[in-house]
């Protein structure tokens, strides 16, 4: 896993993949008390970073091994990520999605043109459906997060933070980045390492799935005890990745930990200070940014909103509480 | 009123005011039977486009004239594009808004540094309160919409238009404008005549407040004749402007009308399938686009979302109606 590969994927992306702006607003800096910038990845295709990984692995699989369909499993943002690449280019795309995946993530990947296959979590092994339906039909397995090509897709979206920080006159910052298995936040660092040299990824998670972060401290990869019972299910995995945690080691600064009511907090001021649309689980770096500001450095910080698939109940559920 | 001063409030805006991303999505394109692209000019600064006819007007003023102050009045999208642009050119702001207008405007007005005074649309007017505050202190009016270095400063979302566009390929589309008084569908109409003539704007209005539509059909301007009592606060003005209407006429095709509830609806989409928080009157372009699209040519259209300064209450009920 390296910077050409991300390069490579960029090249790829080009023309497919949107181009975030970065945002920021004075109402968020007072909050923070430094400059806060966001990259609003909630306005990527499907509504989350996730597409850039999947055009990524569709666009640099072998073809005689991509006509034959992919296959993946996720509760949702890599599901659509994958079944928008997936037809685009034309091919068949199974998606093993667990049956308590929010309804707007179930349906989108379905209106999208993949066949979604769902799975009770307490009762199903879904590495077993997805070995049985890969094997059946050659299917090719596209990994969340820990597969090269998936990483390198992710990282795009790093090698575009490098520049647009630039732009910004911003040379030394944190850039807090939503984590589940580290595939975003290894490929930003991989991107800023070599781009931004002083910018530095820090893996934000929600409470009791901080997985990465205490991974981090103890340098070996640590489990998360539950994997449900969390509104932010974007970015719920049992464990960091084999590939993404070493990266994260040698180059991440230490991980950040929010709560589940930071994290609605964050959605409802991305709402009323940004007009971003942000899920729970994508609204986790700015609700760091925003009220763990005691344990980040510098005059600036940047902000990934890794999506913004949520439900209204959900989103109105933020409002109420913490709008206005 | 003409390009060249387009062109240069473009380069008076440089760095300072935003570009703004063309979005799409295939769920959009799906019900409106053609591609929908959309101006997020909710991501602009203040949330709306007024900043740009705001930072347009102050940085377009004899620097003697503008260290006095400024003064405008508005219901809140021109208030808080003034308020920001006067505050980061280091002068005074005062403006006038009516005590109905959303309390986010008001609050986001006086949070941006302005000093507001409100005023009871029923009792009292609002020119002659405007008139006595500008004598008294040598401020000068920046008027919403009839004033050429305002409609200058809306007129360079137009050339970003013409630029997307044909970085996508579109050479011919209607382009829906979100209008009150015309300063936005103005300015753009005049950058696309010089940068994309096969692009014709065309205003959008909410259904009561039709001023700009009925006046396009009969030629001479038209008054509406009630000035409140819709949730599309961003766009009610009296009538057409004395510089604008001309442009307009000349330029722009066929006005459009949507009702209340298919801003409202639009207002769920946007939040839906775009991650974007859409006010109602912001969201009458894209409403119009979905929900009208008999009443529109070609493959492609180009809709404008102008604002996104909604109240939670009033965007949890668009979600409550018309969401999932």
């Amino acid at each position: 896993m390296n910077i050409e590969m991300i390069r490579a994927a960029k090249t790829r992306l080009e023309g497919h993949v949107r181009r975030t702006p970065l945002l920021s607003s004075p109402f968020l800096n007072e909050i923070a008390g430094r400059r806060v910038w966001i990259k609003p990845e909630c306005l990527q295709h499907t509504g989350s970073f996730k597409f850039r990984g999947g055009w990524s692995a569709l666009s640099g699989m072998d073809p005689d091994v991509r006509t034959r369909g992919v296959i993946a499993f996720s509760s949702g943002n890599h599901a659509q990520g994958v079944a928008l690449a997936a037809a685009r280019h034309g091919v068949r795309a199974i998606i093993i999605m667990p049956s308590d995946a929010p309804q707007m993530k179930i349906d989108n990947t379905r209106a999208l043109g993949a066949e979604v296959v769902l799975y009770d979590r307490a009762t199903e092994d879904r590495n077993e459906i997805c070995a049985r339906l890969s094997a059946e039909h050659g299917l090719t397995l596209i990994r969340p997060f820990d597969e090269p090509l998936v990483i390198a897709g992710q990282g795009t979206c790093g090698l575009e933070i490098a520049e647009q920080a630039a732009g910004e006159g911003i040379t030394r910052a944190d850039v807090l980045v939503c984590c589940g298995g580290g595939g975003f936040a290894s490929g930003v660092a991989l991107a800023l390492e070599a781009d931004a040299p002083g910018l530095r990824v820090r893996p934000v998670e929600p409470e009791g799935f901080d997985d990465m972060a205490r991974s981090l401290r103890s340098g070996v990869i640590e489990r998360n005890s539950g994997l449900s019972g969390s509104l932010c299910d974007a970015i719920l995995t049992p464990q960091p990745g084999d590939i993404t945690f070493p990266i994260l080691a040698r180059l991440g600064g230490p991980g950040l930990v929010v709560s589940e009511d930071e994290a609605m907090h964050a959605v409802a001021l991305a709402f009323s200070r940004l007009k971003l649309v942000a899920e729970p689980g994508g609204a986790v770096a700015l609700a760091a940014a925003l009220f763990h500001s005691d344990e980040i450095e510098g005059e600036d910080v940047i902000v990934t909103i890794s999506g913004g698939n949520v439900d209204a109940d959900v989103f109105g559920a933020a409002l109420q509480r913490f709008g206005a």
